[in-house]
């Protein structure tokens, strides 16, 4: 598919084939985990200094495993609720996975997990003067977008729905609206994406890339499961660079009428 | 991808490996429409023969073309209005392609170009008895779709929204239930198909296949989108294989707590 | 409110002001049954024969009560599974009710509960030569509902989603197809409201009536949720009058600019 | 309807009956409006100093059949994009309106109009400390909600859908969230709100009440949606009120099984 082989995008002026970005949690054993990331073609995998950091004991195995993988390590802040533990853990992440990338996420709400708008666009303003290639986890608020770019975000990474809910696009009209304000922008839809048909619909949109989780990890078969978004983060970016015809409200026959050269239906 | 490699189905014994059927109306020129079909993956290409019968003049080089495909032929009785019409059709047909597979459609209405439910049962029964093997195109109506099953259709071809509209599945939960109330016929949605998420989505409910025709001719580039619907059958596919997660009201962190091994989370 | 005072509409000739119908199962008792029915302002009222005939001895009191309400009765031949069981029971009904209205229900599949096409419409031509007034109950398939009128129906009760999901309309394009379709045919969606807003959705559709049971019978509060409907009706009826606003795809502001004299914003 | 006669919601301390608030914008004529806002039955009215002053001459009209409406006036900031023009509109606003209620508005885009979380927050603090009892236009999202609310908001009025598109609620899902978290708070979906449905949604859901101005105003006969809205928001509480029965994957029938007495079924 002659497509997709030239078809590269960049994060921070790093150049990717693969629009799909992974996590490490929740899969039923690292043996699966590894399995699943290498089907599912992923090149970044996000990691969790909270989870699992490099010395401890538990933790080793794993590690070593990530490694192996060789892929381009997203270090998060999952579970900070604060600007100041963001920034915090996000030095230590620095130090340990020894990149300056980061995956930024502030929780505003233990019920839903959402990220806190005012204290993301803080985080991150505090994080790239620190040096730090911040990806911001965010919700699907134009404006907030917007002060996150201002701040020096070069990519961005509105919710499909709450995380691990699995819930797809609760609400396509808003990451749209995203999209076609800032046109230039990559963007990641990012958590609440429960089946391949939701990450299609995500591309079709024209958002450049995917980041999930549970989705793989916590499918019956999640090396199957990677492989089926794999194929579907291909399918959702082919049908975007294809132009898709558009919705129409009545029928239109798809055969012509009897006798007409085929050339000359329109 | 092994998962695919013998994922093999049946339509009325005959073993096929992809799960696309694709029209040949609507394109831009023959040629586009070649490469599309090829890119598609697609084996089995539906042709009217009240549009390009093969001693045409206009259409032989159409039908060279087509025959070039080495595809399997599902001649379609498109534009018939009664039960008389489309065996009439179906026999003129079967002489000149060769072949007692048959897409039937009876027109029940002009302005959805829905199909008759009661004539579609009726010219399945006929058509049946003269030997055909009937795939009837119908509404997503179970207890239509059991009527057709009664008589001898061995495949269920249930629209997805009116032909041509592009609009997708506008009744998932009629379509599953139908899958759930036949869970050994082979279901196909027919029509309605305007991208590929849509074509993922109706894979991710069980259905076997996918029949579609404008999505692919009258995208901007056809044949890119034709590469864009061969990956979504196999995102759609595995992913019904794989098992998706449950779709959850609330949030689930996907990220467990500091300090706690790697395989103890839940 | 004046524009309801005179909005009047006729079934089989006979004028009605409220556009609900109500159902008399599956009440707490039959007294929140009669108060309920009261407070939605329902003029007709569907019963069973199959439920109570009146002179069983169980059935008499509810027999009464229903009577003391002085609505116009719809016995229905909810249950029948083959045309000959409705036509028998129907004529069973017209003894007993005294009345030669009836809503018609040939049950196609037990476990959708789904209307048999075929079926209904078999039984509509029977009924209707035996002097009946039917009101069949179908799916929203346009064609059925051609099928209807032609054998006589002066009504037609297309579903919103299967009888006792409350799942409101799961497929308003069909819906409003009918609509467009047969502008001058009363139409009133049977099965499937759960909440008020269904039905205003249906009213705005440009429906003529609904008719529902369980949304009421099994609200917590039966008699508000009567009087939440009569609300609905109402408020949809007046709006298909008033002419909704189209949707936009983009914002536009409800404040016009400064200094601009009032009656000059467009 | 004995259940609305006492049912009074405060605001700031305020009691009131009804639970739409209406905007004064966009009519075809103050006549028309003046009609519609009586027929809506709404007890606030919400207005625009920056488009009609009370000094103005072609305002003069304007603002003296307002007056003579005897609504309770709920001044706006229309228009402003930062927080200083916010809260001088606000000042000015306080002291030609003789009111300190406000609903505050600050545009955080020019595309979909939304609001800026960040400016909606700030302005609301300042105004709160000034003494203003501030209605904030706000998005959907939680954690902005609940930072209005801690700096003093005792209502809160998140957006339905881009103000003027008449696309009712985009996200529900969102919506929902607010209303769980936030239980014993006054919310009102404000903008977004095209037709009486969308209205009864809402107040299923939980709200409060519904603030609109287009929908009225540009139907094609606003004094009777106007009515409609009135019954939208009866029928929408009601509902609430009473209960609504839980939505089902599977059909139940409404009509019991033969020979059972009516008060034994479940």
């Amino acid at each position: 598919m002659t497509e997709t082989t030239n078809d590269i995008w960049r994060l921070y002026g790093r150049p990717f084939s693969s629009r799909l970005l992974i996590g490490s949690a929740l899969y039923p054993s690292p043996q699966v985990m590894c399995e699943a990331i290498r089907a599912s073609g992923a090149e970044i995998v996000t990691v969790s200094l909270r989870r699992q950091s490099p010395e401890q004991g538990g933790g080793s195995a794993f590690w070593e495993q990530l490694k192996g993988l060789n892929k381009t390590l997203l270090p998060n802040t999952a579970g900070c609720h604060s600007v100041k533990e963001a920034v915090t853990l996000a030095q230590m992440s620095r130090e340990l996975f020894e990149t300056d990338w980061l995956k930024l996420e502030v929780v505003g709400d233990d019920y839903n997990l959402q990220p806190d708008p005012l204290g993301t666009v803080e985080a991150a303003e505090q994080l790239i003067k620190l040096g730090f290639k911040v990806f911001p986890y965010c919700t699907d608020d134009l404006v907030i977008c917007q002060r996150l770019r201002d701040v020096g975000c070069e990519v961005l990474m509105p919710w499909g729905s709450p995380i691990g809910t699995g819930r797809g696009l609760m609400n396509p009209y808003n990451l749209q609206t995203i999209r076609e304000r800032l046109p230039d922008m990559p963007l990641i839809v990012d958590a609440g994406i429960g089946k391949p048909s939701h990450a299609v619909q995500a591309m079709e949109l024209g958002y450049d890339g995917i980041l999930l989780n549970t989705a793989v990890a916590q499918a019956s078969a999640p090396v199957v499961m990677a492989e089926a978004f794999r194929a579907a983060l291909l399918a959702g970016r082919l049908a975007r660079l294809a132009g898709a015809m558009p919705e129409r409200q009545t029928a239109a026959p798809s055969t012509p009428t009897l006798g007409m050269p085929f050339w000359h239906q329109q």
